[in-house]
């Protein structure tokens, strides 16, 4: 069974000495309470609960799974007890507004919160993960009256809240969906449709559940600008919140799927429930992607999650199993043979599994840091230009982190040889969890079209320039710095290599359209690269400051020397063959005629 | 439900028009026999049994999974029924002796089989490929009394054999093994103690199992240099080969795993069981080789395989399923979406399926090749000859297809987007089915180091070279041919930068001995692609060939044209990755100390 003890001094690392999160968030308008001491007061309390009560319960739900009889879903043992502890932590709420029952602390602590719970346990974290997607859709788009009668239940945990989206027949092309909203007399809709894949779409935790769905009234134009989001509760709630009759909602099933089983991923039927309109008539996608990035960032935890775990059950094991001998000379001459951590292959993958998690970290705390300054912004101006840095980095992260993280959870399996493949030590769960996390909330394709297409093509590099400047300007800073130089001049390297890129699938794009997809995954996992060696490059400045000044924790320090260096000469080189790559014709990816598929 | 079609279109280009086995097998003393029509009817056959009968048994396989039940293992159903027509026609034996049974086919058809057993149904087939080891093992080691007893029922399938190697604290690291074998005084040995991983371990389909079990006798040294080879049936043979009493041989349990579920990975324990030393003692590890390098190709089969099965899942739902719009302009008007085959990165998952199933195929089937000559060969020159090349190639194809499967098996996951994740689908079962293969029979780990450090440089190179003048002499041959110079060039670069990364290791290796290990993993996938070129080069000039000469299968060349295409333009430049991380320097993996893991 994997274990999991919460990485708070990695954590800490990052927030407070790389990303000085104690400045920034002094300048926020919750500053007097986020302080230092608080923040590390939640981050032990969090990781306690997610040690000793969520971690225990990954396995067993892992091999129970859902049961679904009739409509009703019940979740694995102990999954309702600790839900009830989540409520009464108060932690649904952390980073929420006060007036409906929160606390009012800045997003990015709900990262912190969100990280060590998906660690711990994904599947149970997807119940109160998905019902933080439909709080953050009613904060930004409900009318004060929607937000009262919903929110305080859904901050306080009491109930839960999904996004309905999919359908049978479409998921990433939303333009499909065919859900009905007929209005009804009162104002209200009948909502009528199937959706699919509905994560914690049914359950045994909460008495009530509040669906976000999207719908289509009956006069609204095809494709996506026809469609409009509604609030449809499985049971009504009236004017002061509590909750009444049934409304026509129910779980035709359960879904069979590789891994996530104690998260049921169901089938919901809306037989002309009564629903309500959230924010503006046929702008139901654009309010989405309220959601949307939020659901994005928060999967990209998925792939840090697995890393981390990965790696912290991949370690102690290759510690502990001792097989052949090293070849620059026994390393246990007691033992039969030399553990294996000390063969370079072994030790290759951990130290993937490490400087994957950690510089995921960074990378995810940086934007973390952006969504606070969104969220806080004084100006309109200043809330779109943090939206728009974190819109850009958000692909990168879910898909690069997502892939690398599914990448560091297959070496968890591989270093456990072929004990990995037996269930029992849990490290093939993590890869069977793990393994949707590039598929759900758009896949890695989608992902890398959002980055190349949108985000850097249409926005006419505009963006793209804003994030690589930050790039250039920090491997100046450090190019002739002792002991940062090299770093520099790679990171300097691999930005100048980006931009050449970019002009060269621009280039082509003029001629050849499809230029843009073809190139589209290459150039985000050598984006995703180059990000990381931008903050792995400041981890490691961070660490020799720390290391100059005396620091009494030299081994801390070391390590992430260590690990920086492993991340430049073995991980960074990757990107290269990203970069080739991506130069090969379109036409080798494009010209093969569908007839010539089946021939064979 | 994943869906199989034999390739046989694509199989007979392979060993007619590529490799000329028509010309190889007339030239081998089994010629007359091995004639193209034979052939011909022997494919056919063997691709109507797997699709008609194993293919549909490949879900209920999984998921059923075997029972154990008070030391019985009961299969899925349907396994008995279809092993019963593998008994009857007379499918084991296919590549064996005629004197023992056997049809006395060339080894490489053994390949053919295995391909199209192993792509239908993995877990079906590994009860009878186990049971090809332990008669491989038999013919090469046994005496003429041993095979009399054993091989006949083994031949025609009525029995199965095991291979039992690996203990709970050991599985690479053999010569840590503890099973004893206590001389009896009939000259028979009394072997106890516990194996684990067996598969094929324990079933329902025989009535009688052959294990053949490494052990130690007493007075035996310690290590490697210690270890015997015992056959250890379940139930007694006696001289005329009939089955007697029980054996104290039991299953103790089987594993509950993440994939292979049709098949029981057993724990076998022996309590003083009856077994009989097979070849000389002491050498039980080098004799295992015979079985080891048969089971290595074979795994490398289940690498093809995957790619094979994801690939024709995979286009197919590709063609099928309407989402977004083509950048290039609308492919499918009168439908809601384009087909998502059109769409850049949906092509570039398909296309690495198919070139590296089809690229996979001309690997192994050349290599199946030297299998031929090595096993009738006249001289002991020949046959060394063949047997070196043969075990040059053996870690490539082994680890180099495995990863390569199993990245194409999850581009099957990928391309179905979230419903790859349901278990329905089939298309999550092949990434767990595969997922084994880079684990068992050496990890891939274990393949980079025998390849680079056992084959390449303890070897001083000799092996190395004479493969990869194979390569030159093919890119010089067809440098100034028309449309072949493109690859020609390729491969001419590629080979030389192989040589150079090599002479580099080699000279790292000479001041630090773990350069090796370091650098491995990505020597041997730099390997594979470089092998993998060769192999579509010539796969392009033949189909070029044919269409010169007017060939009235047009689409299929062209489309073996177009796959080459991709391959030069899209996965081959991935080496230049692998090249660049193996020039990382060997501290930067080896130098932090253990302390410096756990302290975060």
């Amino acid at each position: 069974m994997a274990v999991f003890k919460a990485p708070t001094r990695d954590i800490k690392f990052v927030i407070n000495e790389v990303l000085d999160f104690p400045t920034h968030y002094a300048g926020l308008p919750c500053g007097e309470d986020a302080t230092p001491d608080m923040i590390d007061a939640i981050l032990s309390e969090c990781a306690k609960f997610c040690e000793e009560v969520l971690s225990p319960l990954n396995a067993v739900g892992d091999q129970q799974g859902c049961q679904f009889d009739d409509g009703k879903v019940t979740t694995p043992d102990g999954f309702k007890e600790a839900y009830q502890q989540w409520i009464e932590g108060g932690w649904q709420g952390l980073s929420h507004p006060i007036e409906y029952g929160g606390q009012g602390l800045p997003l990015s602590l709900g990262l912190l919160k969100s990280e060590l719970v998906g660690t711990a346990n994904w599947a149970w974290g997807m119940y109160p993960g998905l019902s933080l997607g439909a709080m953050n859709t009613l904060y930004v788009h409900g009318t004060e009256e929607q937000k009262q009668r919903y929110l305080p239940k859904l901050t306080s945990a009491e109930w839960t809240g999904t996004m309905c989206l999919t359908e049978s027949h479409c998921g990433s092309d939303l333009g499909q969906m065919r859900t009905r909203a007929e209005p009804n007399e009162d104002g209200s809709f009948a909502i009528t449709g199937t959706k699919i894949f509905i994560s914690a779409g049914e359950h045994d935790l909460t008495d009530n559940i509040v669906h976000i769905v999207l719908a289509r009234t009956p006069d609204a134009p095809e494709g996506t600008k026809g469609i409009s989001l509604f609030i449809v509760p499985k049971f009504h709630v009236d004017e002061s919140g509590e909750m009444g009759e049934f409304n026509k909602v129910s779980c035709g099933s359960i879904e069979h799927k590789m891994g996530i089983h104690g998260n049921a991923t169901a089938v919901i039927n809306f037989d002309g429930a009564k629903g309500y309109m959230l924010g503006p008539k046929n702008e139901g996608l654009a309010c989405m992607f309220t959601f949307m990035n939020t659901a994005r960032v928060g999967t990209a935890i998925q792939g840090l999650a697995a890393a981390e775990l990965a790696y912290q059950n991949s370690y102690p094991y290759a510690m502990d199993r001792y097989s052949m001998r090293s070849l620059s000379g026994h390393k246990n001459p007691d033992k039969p043979g030399d553990a294996i951590i000390h063969h370079p292959d072994v030790r290759r993958m951990i130290l993937t599994q490490k400087a994957f998690a950690e510089g995921g970290r960074a990378m995810l705390y940086d934007a973390a840091r952006q969504g606070d300054l969104m969220m806080f912004a004084e100006t309109e101006q200043a809330r779109a230009k943090a939206d728009d840095m974190l819109g850009f980095v958000t692909p990168i992260l879910k898909a690069f982190l997502t892939e690398t993280g599914l990448e560091c959870a297959n070496y968890g399996m591989q270093v456990y040889g072929g004990h990995g493949y037996i269930a029992e030590h849990g490290m093939e769960q993590i890869v069977r969890d793990a393994r949707i996390a590039t598929l759900y909330e758009g896949t890695t394709g989608i992902q890398a079209m959002d980055l190349l297409g949108r985000k850097v093509i249409l926005d006419g590099l505009k963006l793209y320039r804003s994030f690589s400047k930050r790039l250039y300007k920090y491997a100046f800073s450090i190019l002739f710095k002792p002991g940062m130089s090299k770093y520099g001049r790679k990171l300097l390297s691999h930005t100048f290599l980006w931009n050449r890129l970019c002009l060269g699938i621009l280039l082509r794009a003029s001629r050849n359209r499809d230029a843009v997809g073809a190139a589209s995954y290459d150039f985000l996992m050598y984006s995703g690269y180059v990000s990381m060696a931008f903050f792995w490059a400041r981890m490691a400045e961070t660490a020799q400051r720390k290391l100059a000044e005396g620091s009494d924790e030299k081994d801390f320090y070391e390590a992430k020397l260590e690990t920086a260096e492993f991340f430049f000469e073995r991980l960074l080189p990757r990107a290269i063959g990203h970069a080739e790559a991506m130069r090969g014709s379109v036409g080798s990816m494009m010209d093969m005629p569908l007839t010539h598929f089946d021939v064979r």
